[in-house]
C-alpha cells in the first residue's frame, strides 16, 4: 500500500462543509459572516505521549479529542481539521482503527478532515482543528474578575490514577519505559508529579476499566463550552493539570484565587466508581495522595473555567443543557497566587503541586 | 528552561492580524469578507526529511517554505500558521537559529504564528498554514484542459542534484544515514529513485553551494501563485518530483499531457551555474542523469501550472511581475497519461521516472 492509496482509504472522507477537501496542495475553509476561527494544533508522540502498544482505535479517537477539547475551551463550534502522521510503516491492521476512532469521533461532532500530510518515521499524530465562534464571544483565559466563582466540569484525576495503576502493572511485567518517557496525554502531569514512584491507589477491576476510559478516550467538553458564552468570564482545558491550567487563567488575567480543597478531594472518580471505590478514595489515609491526582494529574480534558457569582444560577443552566457535571471549588481573588485551603480551612501552599512541563528539568 | 519559557522567548511574537496569538487554548483570525481560507499542513521528520545535522537555521526556513509553497500553488497570500514542534532537548543553541531561519521567513511574507505545541520527543516539526484567497479563486490541480500548455516555474532538479552530491559525501566521510532514511524534502524523489546509488554528478564547490542553497532554504513562489490567479487553469507546486506532481494535475482533471524533455533538461540549474557546470550538464553523456533529476527529483518547491495558449503574454507578464522564469515544457491531451518526448521526438515511456512515496515498496 503506497501513501497515496493509504490516505485514499483510510483518511478521505466527504466534506460538505469545505469547499475543497483532502487531496490538492491546500483545503480551503469558508468562514460564515460574522464568525471568527479558533484554530489549536496538538501533536501526540509515542512513548511520550501514549504507550506504543495502545488500542490503536483509543488512540485515533484521543488525538482528536485533546484538540476539540481546546475548541470547547473557547466555547468554539468544530467545523474541520488537518492529519499529519508520521508512521513506522503502513500497517493496515493498525491504520483501520486508528482511522475509525478518529473518524467517528469527527463525525459526532461534524468535523471534517480537510487534509494532512503523511509521512514515514517515528510514530507521530499531530492535528490541527478549526472550530467557529461568533465575533467578540470567544471564551478567553484573561477574563476572570476578583469575585468570580471558579468551576471544573466533570471529574478531575482519574485519567493520572489509571496511568498511575497502569505503569504499575507494566513495570510489574517488565512492559515499556515506566517513568518519564511513557505518559497518558497531550501533558500528563501524573508521570512527572511522583505518583508513578509511588504504590498507586489499586482500584478494582470494573474500577479501573472506567479510569483507563477517562484516560484514554477523553470526552470533549463541547456542548458545555458552547453553553457557557456569555456566562463564564474566563475558561481553559484540564490538559495539564487543574493547578497549572487554572495558573494560566490566573496569568492571563492578572488575578490569583483560592481553592478549597476539600471540594476538589471529591472531584476525583465522585460520580461514576463503585461504593467500594468510592470508600477507598474517601480514606483519609490517602487523601494527600487523591489530592494530587485532582489537582496535578493531566489528561482529564475538562474544562476549569470562572463565572461572577451573579452568573450562578446560568451556569447550572449550561451544566443541565450539556448534561455535564459542574463544580464551584474556589474563587478568583485580586492578591496575585494560588491558595489552597485545607480541610479545617488553614492555608496549605501550592508549592507540593505543579503542572506538566515538557522541559522542566527533572527534580 | 521551560516550555513556558521556551515558547516565550523564540516563538512568541506580535499577532498585529490575528484577533489572538499565542499563549490561549486557541488561536483566533478573521477572514476579510468575500475571502476563503487556504489551508495546508507539512511534517518534517529528522532523518527522513532532512539531515539531523542540518543547519538549523535553514532547518527553520525551510520547514515553513514548504508550507507556504502549497499556499502558492493555490494562489493564495500567507496570513498565519501554528507551529507543533517534538524536540530531543530544549538546545538553546539549537532553538535560536531555528526559530530565527522560520520567523525570518515568516515575516518576510506577514505569516504570522499564531500557535502551537512544544513536546520532547525525536525530532519531528508540524507545520500548518493559513492564507486566504478571494471565493472561487484559487488555483486547483483540477483545471487543466486538452490543449493547454504546461510550464514550470524556475529550475528544476537542482536540490536532488545536491542531495545526491551531499549523500555520496556523507557516505565517503561515513556520516549519516546515507540511503532512504536521510534525504531531504517534504517528499524527496531523488533518494528513493535509484540517484543516490549512482555515482553523482559532481559539481565544483561554487556550484554544489548553489544547489544546497536550492534544497536547504527552498524559495516558495508566493508572487507567481498570486500572479497567476485568472492565469492558470491548473496548479501545483513540485515537491515530489515533476512528473509526480504534474500526475496529479492529469488525474483530478482527466487529462493526460505530453512533455517534451528537450525542453525540460535545460531546466536545471540553467541560470544559475558556472559554465563550467552548464557544460557539464550539458554533456550528452549525462542526459539520462540529469533529465532524472529534472523529472523525479523531489525538493525544488517551484510551481507546475497550466494555462490556454491564449494567455501566454499574460503568463508570461505574471512571470515578469513576480521576478520568476517560467517555462513551458508540453501541452495537455485529452488523452490520459504522461508522454515524453525524447530529443529526436520519439515518444519516451514514462516509466523510468515516478514520483515520491512514503510507503512505495522498496523496487
Amino acid at each position: 500500500m503506497g501513501e497515496f492509496d493509504l490516505i485514499q482509504r483510510f483518511f478521505t472522507r466527504p466534506t460538505p462543509r469545505a469547499v475543497l477537501g483532502v487531496g490538492d496542495d491546500c483545503a480551503l475553509l469558508h468562514s460564515a459572516p460574522g464568525m471568527q476561527m479558533a484554530i489549536s494544533t496538538d501533536m501526540l508522540v509515542s512513548g511520550r505521549h501514549f504507550f506504543p502498544d495502545v488500542d490503536p482505535y483509543a488512540l485515533g479517537h484521543k488525538a482528536l479529542a485533546v484538540n476539540l477539547s481546546d475548541l470547547a475551551a473557547c466555547g468554539a463550534s468544530p467545523v474541520a481539521f488537518t492529519l499529519a502522521l508520521s508512521l513506522p510503516d503502513a500497517n493496515e491492521a493498525w491504520l483501520a482503527p486508528f482511522s475509525q476512532g478518529l473518524l467517528t469521533l469527527a463525525d459526532l461532532h461534524g468535523c471534517e478532515l480537510i487534509g494532512g500530510d503523511t509521512t514515514r518515521g517515528p510514530l507521530n499524530i499531530c492535528i490541527t482543528v478549526f472550530g467557529e465562534v461568533p465575533q467578540g464571544q470567544a471564551l478567553l483565559r484573561s477574563g476572570a474578575q476578583a469575585g468570580d466563582d471558579v468551576y471544573v466540569s466533570g471529574t478531575l484525576g482519574d485519567a493520572s490514577l489509571a496511568l498511575a495503576q497502569l505503569l504499575h502493572q507494566r513495570q510489574s511485567l517488565g512492559q515499556g519505559t515506566p517513568s518519564r518517557a511513557a505518559t497518558g496525554g497531550s501533558g500528563t502531569g501524573a508521570a512527572d508529579s511522583g505518583i508513578a514512584a509511588a504504590a498507586p491507589l489499586q482500584l478494582a477491576a470494573a474500577d479501573f476499566a472506567l479510569a483507563r476510559q477517562r484516560l484514554e478516550r477523553p470526552t470533549p467538553r463541547l456542548a458545555l463550552g458552547l453553553a457557557l458564552r456569555g456566562i463564564a468570564s474566563a475558561c481553559a482545558d484540564v490538559s495539564d493539570g487543574l493547578l497549572g491550567d487554572l495558573g494560566h487563567i490566573l496569568e492571563h488575567s492578572g488575578t490569583g484565587a483560592t481553592l478549597d480543597t476539600s471540594l476538589a478531594v471529591h472531584l476525583l472518580g465522585a460520580h461514576h466508581y463503585s461504593a467500594q471505590a468510592g470508600a477507598l478514595l474517601a480514606d483519609a489515609a490517602l487523601r494527600p495522595q487523591v489530592l494530587q491526582h485532582v489537582l496535578s494529574g493531566g489528561d482529564d480534558y475538562e474544562l476549569v473555567f470562572t463565572a461572577a457569582p451573579a452568573q450562578r444560577n446560568a451556569v447550572q443552566a449550561a451544566a443541565v443543557s450539556s448534561n455535564t457535571t459542574v463544580t464551584r471549588v474556589g474563587c478568583i481573588e485580586a492578591a496575585p497566587g494560588l491558595r489552597l485551603l485545607g480541610p479545617a480551612g488553614q492555608t496549605l501552599l501550592d508549592t507540593d503541586f505543579h503542572s506538566f512541563d515538557h522541559f522542566a528539568p527533572a527534580v
